[in-house]
């Protein structure tokens, strides 16, 4: 890790998505590094004496033979002075032409003198390790560029601005003051009581709650961030087309359909009142009226098992066949089944329908935003979707939660059980260790490589 | 024209290219624009009051409830004051993070508060009519960022810097300096000899020479910007895919393999020497050693009517056969073929080659250096390939400077023939009101939306 990514060695990077375009950025940092870009800059004084936040125009020159200065692009460049930077460290952003060419031309010339590429999360991992952002708002950067839906997107720019960080500097000032108030007990202790009996786990019992909130969080904010799987099943002529279509339209699809090897199925982003979905359509699932041909049945195993959701679809205007009874009970529980009865628009008697399933017309749109919520409480099943409240935002602070979750509860069972106030003041560290690691302050170096490896080129 | 590039108006376009990313620029233009952005930032004081050529930290917010602020992204904009900006209006740049989410969301916000979207070539079609550049440079724009090689790029960095431009003045005040002379000659006569004997031509000759020059670069220019088209045909076996990929290997390739349907030969962007190409290997033109098979004979004619370059490739270590002959026979001129005979690693005997032809080796790279340069030979067919001189850089330009070329030249005729004085300079006025078309000084109205409706968004 620190022979990789080795701070103020001046690093470039293409910072934006490299396709045609308007504009385009490239971004340096390091030492020096607005000097070296003046080596290939048109006016290499008004650079180099330029203050930072400010902007300088000129051309970028390939001035290898200098007689005849080659001219690349036009350019503006964003300087930045050291400490006031992203990385904290002195930084430029070139602001070209966006065509292919441009940008790695003059990408080619800065590796040509003396930049070398960036590595991934670089930029952020100098900015962590310079104390502009702790861990939490850099893994925030992250879930801001991959965020799907517009929910995703503020959920992270909470963790950016620091509500999470809050939230665990809070917690572990619940945690020190406990391990304050041990120490002053042990040193002066005021009377010959037990220790259970004088010790008070209010702060203690705060910092688990809030705990165990945050650890909750987390499979909510996964499915944020992540997306859920939804597959729409259904017999022929069900209408499982016309919903996938209404669906759709009724949630704005948050990019167009994923690009992959041709299927036999129809697949979507979809967004769920903000948790991005991936919709399977599936055509290709063949129930007929006698039985589920062998085919199907293949299918749909192939696309239910990493299902989240399966949305099973019926034509209420016929009769509830034993097929659809089957399917529904062929995933016994495991897999949560939605039923819906399509067709209620031209239904004439809908006194016999099932109480427990959503009633929709996919052709007028009834009962749509219906199955949104029905959808979304079962996937999220919790009642709060408070997005000022801070919540985890990857794997690894889950783990870590939990963690000093346990240590924490360790310690509450300790502190009733009559040890000794030491073993209190251990766990009590622990947990304060485990909630350091979020924040950065004791991350492993192994750790904090994987983070910042995950990040795009340029960030 | 006038209607929809309304000026002064505030308008916002997403810049760079809409794909996850590090940044994202998303650009406002328009009278009072940063006044109307700081109602979405976090800190409006900072930004009304910020200088030009100034970058401002902070947030974008929805700030639609003032009780509820939603923090979308953490930004920074770049602040332009007029006249000192690319349109001459006020105007910035807002950096967020490049994920697809915060840059819609962003921008959705943007135009949810009085900014409407940028149409295509606005920014610089506001540059034009405020003075910032004229239509050459503009235009050079537009193939900077289209420019598929370092040499297309190159001849468009020209442009952009004004060398078209300057020749363009210079032509006309050679054309200036002949009307003024010859008003002169027409309200003084100094005597009573023939007009024909008294003009002196010598300007008005260098004015021809220059723009006869012009009209030739097109040629050469026109390829450097669209590329040729070059097919890669021969016998199975001769080794067009050993070829195709040697091709691609020693000159870079510029993009990955053009998208499409799927096809039967395969196709990729190359480089030959800076003229990019779209290098076909027809592995699906079947020539047997009997006959060549129907199915073949069509898919060559579809891929070769419009090439540019047929490279034939012949199994040196084989005798040539009938169908080689009427293969190349068969293009009988009309397109140029150019014969490669390829494995002369492995040939016993090159005594009995064609002189005429490219030799090469495919498998070790022999010879392939050679070939690119006779592939650009007959492609541009002109010794000079000075980037530093001025060409022109689009069709329309090369109408109007043979527009004036003509009238030129018709100026020439007519006072050599004893005309009126009166008729030479009618035709001069013609020709610099041709040139003042490509430099956007009379161009019509119709004429500049097409100019800028072809660039893309953003610019």
């Amino acid at each position: 890790m620190s022979n990789s990514y080795t701070p103020e060695e001046p690093i470039a990077a293409i910072a934006t998505a490299l396709a045609p375009s308007a504009l385009a950025l490239i971004r340096i940092s390091g030492k020096n590094c607005i000097e070296l870009l003046s080596k290939v800059f048109s006016r290499p004084k008004a650079l180099t004496q330029a203050e930072g936040n400010t902007i300088v125009y000129g051309w970028i020159v390939d001035s290898v033979n200098p007689d005849q200065k080659q001219k690349i692009d036009e350019v503006l460049v964003s300087v930045f002075r050291a400490p006031k930077s992203y990385t904290g460290e002195e930084m430029a952003e070139i602001s070209c032409h966006g065509g292919i060419s441009p940008v790695t031309a003059i990408f080619s010339l800065l590796l040509k003198n003396g930049f070398r590429t960036a590595l991934p999360g670089e930029f952020t991992f100098r900015a962590f390790i310079n104390g502009k952002t702790d861990l939490t708002k850099s893994e925030a950067v992250k879930e801001i560029i991959d965020s799907k839906t517009d929910a995703s997107r503020s959920l992270a720019a909470g963790r950016l601005s620091g509500n999470l960080y809050n939230e665990i500097q809070s917690i572990k000032e619940k945690i020190i003051s406990t391990i304050a108030s041990i120490e002053v007990e042990l040193e002066y202790p005021e009377d010959e009581e037990n220790f259970s009996d004088s010790f008070d786990s209010t702060l203690l019992l705060q910092a688990k709650n809030s705990l165990t909130e945050l650890s909750k969080s987390w499979q909510s904010q996964k499915l944020y961030q992540d997306g859920a799987r939804i597959i729409l099943c259904g017999k022929t002529n069900a209408g499982k087309s016309s919903l996938f279509n209404a669906l759709l339209k009724e949630e704005r699809a948050i990019v167009s359909d994923i690009e992959g090897t041709t299927r036999d199925w129809i697949e979507s982003w979809v967004s769920f009142d903000g948790i991005p979905a991936r919709l399977f359509d599936t055509a290709g699932l063949r129930i007929t009226d006698d039985v589920i041909e062998q085919r199907g049945v293949e299918m749909t195993k192939d696309l239910t098992q990493d299902a989240d959701i399966i949305i099973y679809l019926v034509d209420s205007t016929k009769e509830e066949s034993k097929d659809d009874i089957d399917f529904i009970n062929s995933f016994n529980g495991k897999i949560p089944v939605i039923k819906v009865l399509n067709k209620i628009d031209v239904l004439q008697n809908n006194s016999k329908l099932d109480e427990n399933s959503v009633k929709i017309s996919a052709k007028t749109g009834l009962g749509i935003s219906d199955l949104i919520k029905t959808v979304k409480g079962t996937l999220v099943q919790s009642t709060k979707s408070d997005r000022t409240q801070a919540g985890l935002g990857s794997e690894r602070q889950k783990q870590a939660v939990d963690e000093a979750l346990d240590s924490v509860n360790h310690a509450l069972e300790v502190s009733c059980a009559d040890f000794t106030m030491d073993a209190v003041v251990q766990d009590l560290e622990d947990a304060l260790s485990f909630l350091s690691e979020i924040t950065g302050e004791t991350t492993p170096e192994d750790i904090l490589g994987n983070i910042f490896a995950n990040f795009c080129v340029g960030k």
